[in-house]
């Protein structure tokens, strides 16, 4: 499963500081530590009312400087997510974060990923906003892989964003997105999912519990990848564990080295190791 | 789902020396420990090679002082099971744990269940050992419904323990158990499942982290009991977070009351109330 970095948001204060400041080590440095917190790509958002474009170029300028991973470049305004593709230096890896049904955000994104063949993030929206039901927005992913495929562009490389609805605003919602990515899972094989986590736990005190339990349950259902904070060590320790638990990480081994240099975030548990040594096997 | 607390075993060397020197006030306070932890049944299992009748008689008798959920009375060992149950001063909603499909396992038991009418563990076993595939254990489940059946014990009182294996032994185990609990659902909605949840992680370093990341993937695939460790805090605040997003806890007014409460354990995680404040609902 792909891990993306979500924490270059303009949304975060200090993120909206740097980007307005130009505090190149500022953002660096945002940017290195998820990194080194195991992510395989960075998100980039610099969502603003003003010089939304300029910001972001100069964003990715800044990053590429001292991160050598693909970009996803996050924007709602196509022509932002022109601009920052533009300027990467690496266009084939860098991701177009997102489409939706639009007609605006389609017609001005898609040439692009279709020029540098990069992956593109759909989510499973249209103009009407996000569908209730998980059919509707397989609907959606149905539409959406048809104008993508129509455009010449590899299917291969669409990411389809199945949308996690806050469960504070009513029940079904965290059910919702997993039946919605089992199902684009089970009717087409060949395309991917993704999620932007922390959705699921807005409105609600213990966000961080809320983000590490859905997680697991996520992966299960099958999806490719997940925009996070990797700087949540309790989040990053249960994506290891639930790759030990759903065959991703063979004989564990990925797991036993975390374990061993100190990344599953266990060690102020007090009573883990004597709980290791009483629990037993099973009640057989 | 049903919470049993599993801490009452001699496979603790406190618990063994309490029934060993038959220190009442010690075992008493083990089992008041798991009631205020918001357990449902009290699981007792005092399997040693010598006089297990009769501790099991004692253990009940010194808890049922001082506890008054129902009881679990869990050995191997059929007579055992019947000392057990005989000396419950309610025998309805004391649980017979546990019968395979062996014979004398069954024999012995089931004559005690049908006459008390109370639940019933059955492992998905039978005399070669655990079946090595979600079809088998599925196969096993059938027959001893059929026997339970055929004993006129009622069906609703049957709790099917689907078996959970350590994942360190081999690639594809917590899926398995998964696997069966689903199609036990599936195929006998009548019947419930049930699981001894710290096996998973046997064999392997930071077990709590292990067992609390199966725990929401088993909540999903339906499960109805869950032998645990409800003094492990993390442990019950993901199973709190865990019925919040799998709509098992009406608009996460019991999560909302245990945060209040300071029974989610997150006091300790540095930034916790930043991440709330910083994330955000989602990148759309």
């Amino acid at each position: 499963m792909i891990v993306i970095g979500e924490k270059i948001n303009t949304i975060r204060k200090n993120i909206a500081l740097a980007i307005e400041n130009r505090d190149v080590e500022h953002l660096q440095k945002e940017a290195i530590k998820q990194v080194e917190a195991g992510i395989d790509v960075l998100d980039i958002n610099v969502g603003s009312p003003f010089n939304e474009e300029e910001n972001m170029k100069w964003a990715v300028r800044a990053i590429e400087e001292v991160v050598n991973i693909p970009l996803c470049i996050d924007s709602s305004n196509p022509d932002v997510i022109r601009a920052g593709l533009e300027v990467c230096k690496d266009k084939k890896t860098a991701w177009a974060n997102s489409i939706t049904l639009e007609q605006k955000r389609m017609g001005s994104v898609l040439p692009l990923v279709k020029e540098y063949n990069c992956p593109l993030v759909a989510l499973c929206m249209d103009k009407y906003g996000v569908p209730t039901t998980a059919e509707k927005r397989v609907e959606v992913a149905r539409h959406l892989m048809k104008v993508v495929r129509d455009w010449g562009i590899d299917l291969n490389n669409l990411y389809l964003d199945c949308l996690i609805e806050p469960i504070s605003v009513g029940s079904g919602k965290a059910r919702q997105t997993l039946t919605t990515i089992r199902m684009i899972k089970d009717l087409f094989p060949q395309i991917k999912t993704a999620v932007c986590l922390s959705a699921v736990s807005f409105g609600l005190p213990g966000r961080r519990l809320i983000n590490r339990t859905f997680l697991p349950l996520l992966i299960e259902a099958g999806v490719d990848a997940v925009f996070l904070d990797p700087l949540d060590e309790a989040l990053m320790a249960t994506l290891r564990a639930s790759n030990a638990l759903l065959d991703k990480d063979e004989s564990c081994l990925k797991y036993i080295k975390a374990y061993r240099e100190g990344k599953l975030n266990i060690s102020k548990e007090k009573n883990d190791k004597k709980g290791e040594s009483k629990s037993k096997f099973s009640s057989q």
